[in-house]
């Protein structure tokens, strides 16, 4: 699997047009600062991006680690022959044009001549991949600054929107797969070598639909990382429209959930909340909370509350602080704060009392959700400083969200400074650290 | 009510202090632009923005509309009793320390004033309002755009965070009041008030609890516009919180949902589900859905089903096309194209396949909700196009969802120019439509 991800050399196969899929690889790996060796094979020869194209493998006298496939689908055996001819054990096929249309044999020759020869595939019908810890893109997909997510998704269109969102919202990666129709290289075998992978902390996956269940539920079980799934087609016309689709088995829905629920996976609905949860394990993975006895420290009422409905809805436990935390919060507060939980500091909170409030709650509960709307003529962040500084202190999740807009912008500068996630929403928080507990329930 | 929002003079009552609270809202109503007369009155007179300070009301020649008081609790009475005097027959009072601290009957004595000499009162404890219409923004909140949109909410910090989100999407308003301890003015009278304001289309509400229940269902039950509500406090923790702040009493969730139902009130959760409703209200108003069988188009079979699931799990009803609306399908697409619903233009998919495609299913479903993540090499605004035209001809409501980041801008532009919302994914387009569909029924 390494020669997926940290190739020292690549043979690209395909046309050397400007918007064909093969160039446009090309100009990906190029721009994306690939350190190792390149080599365009196209039986036309020429050159491109100052390139001398290769007219077969036979011209190179490298070892070529892996071979990128973007021919037409009725030359992808052929090319698959030659690259085995030339030794090379690792294969990105983006060709489309196989059993998601249909065509199950032809693919079931490059199935053959895999297993056979020992080379692993990725794809066909796949957008490519990449690691920006090898500065490496070979995808049609855009390029991504790094961090430590990965996401794995079977469908490269969405795939590509996944990638476009979190660019959107400042967001890095570590790798990105695109598998398609998963011919050989599966969900399982991608989860196992995330789960190796040092730069990777969150592993994201979006499956439409399992071959083999058995094996996907070995690898998540095995994960010694959360694992985040989108897995679409729980709907009756959503099921209809999956068998259609990348040839999967969309299966009945509960039969997923199960499984899921087994193997310690974190389903979501939709991207906002595979970021929102992914982000949060990427902060919170060194403390998970231990129960779900959760604290909202606000300075304004009507959103505390807010959060407080979506923490029941969660399932969460908010009782109130015990008389001896009460007592401790009373010494220094002013008498108008409310105590409960919500405690509600109210507008004039300072930065000082968000920090020994958020040090104090923190010792009788599981997480503190920190909720702040700057009042008038004070910036957020003077607060935001409070808050960073009790979250280095406290050994617990502090999940925050400061609102709104341009009110927060100072602050929310320097949470990203401090790796601290800011979310749009209290709610959205609540959310997330919902999942984090369920995660950690699990880890016990 | 109309001196609230379109007087044609204003008096501040308090301090000329930079930072201090008559001080910010003067240089709010200055630099809104607004054209009517202001007067400053503090006692220790002076001048401040080039503007005379008057010691008291006295010193006002012209007839004042509406006053604006941000003394001292204490002088409050005393402030109300001046302007009395001078005939002023409305007042905002942005002051706190009244009954949301205990002191009852300083609100009472307001209140009693209020009656006897027929002054409308906004506040006490209230963040003010604005009228983009009327360049007036005496309030202590942030100046926005103009929009059709009006909000009016109890907690003013919350009404803040929500102008300042709103502010950061690029959303415009009309009216916005923060009410605080509505000793007078109510929502009721607000609603009632909002609902024979030509520039508001939509009425946004933010509530903790209710005072006059049945006043407040009459006035929106008499509404010729939609009401989407924020209600806190459905939680038990909620409530205990909200019964400690501004003096509400949260009183038992479900009254509150069977009234809102009763009301045609549409109930959302958060800030987000709050304008995703506002502004698809905003734009299907006249062209509300007539039933729930809607249809899917997209070009990626992923996020089609994704939000087929939240479809279905929204209540949307999601048929397969009709064997005639299939044949007249067929007769231009692709043989690779789906054309169950969701219906699977695929990555093909043309910008005129999608325009013919969306005229043609709108004959036979009430709704169409159009999903695209824009293929490689083809511009988001190439296939925008497409859909903005077949828009303007369909008379039901399209709903669309262009996925993501920088591989859309081109097309939202497009689409904002052409009064089309993007919505940010595809599942948030599903919610809102379940909205103008909730709204549609109540309205047949």
């Amino acid at each position: 699997m390494n020669d997926f991800f940290n190739p020292e050399s690549v043979a690209i196969f395909g046309s050397t047009k400007p918007k064909k899929v093969a160039y446009e690889i090309l100009r990906n790996i190029l721009e994306g600062g690939y350190e190792g060796k390149i080599y365009l094979i196209n039986p036309r020869g020429g050159s491109v991006f100052n390139l001398k194209v290769c007219s077969s493998l036979d011209e190179v006298k490298d070892k070529i680690d892996l071979a990128v496939v973007a021919v037409p689908a009725g030359l992808v055996k052929g090319v698959l022959e030659e690259s085995v001819q030339k030794g090379i054990k690792a294969a990105i096929i983006i060709t489309s044009g196989f059993s998601e249309v249909g065509d199950k044999e032809a693919e079931e020759d490059i199935i053959k001549l895999a297993k056979e020869r020992g080379v692993r595939i990725i794809g066909p019908n796949c957008a490519g991949l990449f690691n920006t810890f090898h500065n490496f893109f070979p995808t049609i997909e855009m390029r991504m600054p790094r961090g430590n997510l990965s996401f794995i998704a079977q469908s490269g269109a969405f795939g590509g929107a996944v990638l476009a969102w979190a660019e959107d919202k400042g967001i890095g990666m570590s790798k990105f797969v695109s598998y398609g129709n998963r011919c050989d290289v599966d969900e399982a075998d991608l989860i196992e070598h995330l789960n190796n992978d040092d730069t990777t902390k969150v592993i994201m996956v979006y499956i439409e639909g399992l071959r083999e269940g058995q094996k996907f539920l070995r690898a998540a079980k095995a994960s010694k990382k959360p694992i985040i799934a989108i897995k679409a087609g729980k709907s009756e016309s959503g099921r209809r429209s999956v068998s259609s689709h990348t040839a999967a088995l969309a299966g009945r829905d509960e039969i997923y959930q199960g499984a899921f629920d087994q193997a310690g996976i974190i389903r979501v609905s939709d991207i906002e909340e595979l970021f929102d949860l992914a982000q949060s394990f990427a902060y919170y993975l060194e403390g998970l909370p231990r129960g779900n006895k959760i604290v909202i420290v606000t300075n304004s009422g009507g959103p505390g509350v807010m959060v407080a409905d979506k923490c029941e809805e969660l399932d969460l436990y908010l009782p109130e602080p015990t008389a001896e935390l009460k007592q401790k919060l009373q010494d220094f507060l002013s008498p108008i704060c409310s105590l409960k939980n919500p405690i509600d500091l109210t507008a004039q909170a300072t930065s000082q009392e968000y920090k020994k409030v958020i040090e104090l709650v923190a010792e009788e509960y599981d997480a503190v959700l920190v909720i702040c709307i700057p009042p008038m003529f004070v910036g957020s962040k003077e607060i935001a400083e409070g808050v960073v500084e009790a979250r280095k202190r406290v050994k617990k999740p502090v999940l925050v969200s400061f609102m709104a807009g341009k009110l927060v912008e100072d602050g929310i500068r320097l949470f990203e400074q401090n790796n601290v996630h800011n979310f749009e929403t209290g709610e959205r928080a609540a959310r997330a650290l919902a999942g984090l507990i369920r995660y950690g329930k699990r880890k016990r």
